[in-house]
């Protein structure tokens, strides 16, 4: 049976309690977008414990902030949204392969059809280090002149095989809120594990410090 | 409060009772892509009741399947999927702007900052009809020679005013197949009001004759 063909009477039922969520307004409640990956495993709204109306959820092959430029603009300049988090998980696709092969193979597929050279224009935006893959897209979003300056940016990673976030970075617009929001997050309330994450405290060192000079 | 403050608190509750989820595998157990809107108002598991493990959710603005495309493409060919379902949904923030005027609008933020006018190299891809935008989008991945020939693809539309989805395009790969579950579709299950879509049937009709051609 195609997969859709549940949805209806699934759909029957969430209507039946929309209640209240018909009333949602188009802007995020939270000035949030959260940027994650299309796997199948992640399930946004029950991982974080967010609701209808909370936020933006811009979702793609890998979480890639590149690819989620068009959406976060929109998102910031027309929505209200001023805060973004991007999340990348364990077991990821994106670490798997590389764009030169995912061409390759496409070719491959039918080399008797000219068109399929198209995917030569597509970049894929595959990483092969799972962590220092969301610093690159935090950086890239900090310094995107496109991304409002003054939002408070985001890292985190999603554990497949537990269901736990954690998170690593952390950048907003001024050095000193941003440092004192990064020492309560690690010492608080952020890093799952409850202790200080000195990986985080050096990358957000030096990426301040890039940001200052 | 930054909003993901609650996370942590909401996502041990979450990890807590993960149970089997833990083992679910990377390729989606539907062989199903889901493209739909960034929309805040959108949670795809519950309004389809579909579970972790089922379907790739790929999110953006709009829902706009080109947008997808890089996505499609690893989603298809490395990870087994052979069904997309594209959604657009009602009060869409696609519906109220252009590109030109977003263009406008983040260079005149800012107008002694020349980094600002990459913004002209963004195509917004918004639409002015929403159930036509899914037509589009549904003929665009059903015509694009990167997405698998056999590749099932259904439109809808979410109401965030009702919590409701509604189906009136579905394009599989062969003819007979294709008007066969067309037909069961539009008079069991498919439609929620229980009726023909006569629009469907002309769509789905026109665009048959035009892969036949």
């Amino acid at each position: 049976m195609p997969a859709h063909q549940e949805w209806v009477e699934n759909n029957n039922q969430y209507a039946a309690t929309f209640g209240e969520k018909g009333a949602l307004p188009l802007a995020p409640a939270k000035k949030l977008a959260i940027v994650t990956c299309m796997d199948a495993r992640i399930n946004v709204y029950a991982e974080l414990g967010i609701n209808e109306g909370d936020s933006h959820i811009i979702r793609n092959a890998g979480g890639c902030a590149k690819d989620a430029l068009r959406s976060i603009i929109i998102s910031q300049r027309l929505l209200g949204t001023r805060e973004i988090a991007v999340f990348h998980h364990t077991d990821c696709g994106m670490l798997t392969f590389n764009t030169p092969q995912l061409r390759k193979l496409v070719k491959d597929s039918d080399p008797s059809n000219p068109a399929l050279n198209a995917v030569d224009e597509i970049d894929f935006l595959e990483f092969n280090q799972l962590e220092q893959s969301v610093k690159d897209d935090v950086t890239y979003l900090k310094e995107n002149p496109l991304v409002l300056a003054e939002t408070t940016v985001t890292g985190w990673v999603y554990e497949v095989g537990t269901g736990k976030v954690r998170s690593f970075l952390r950048f907003s617009f001024s050095f000193i809120s941003n440092f004192v929001a990064w020492s309560i997050s690690n010492l608080f309330f952020i890093d799952p594990s409850g202790g200080i994450n000195w990986d985080s405290g050096y990358a957000f060192l030096y990426h301040q410090s890039k940001l200052l000079a």
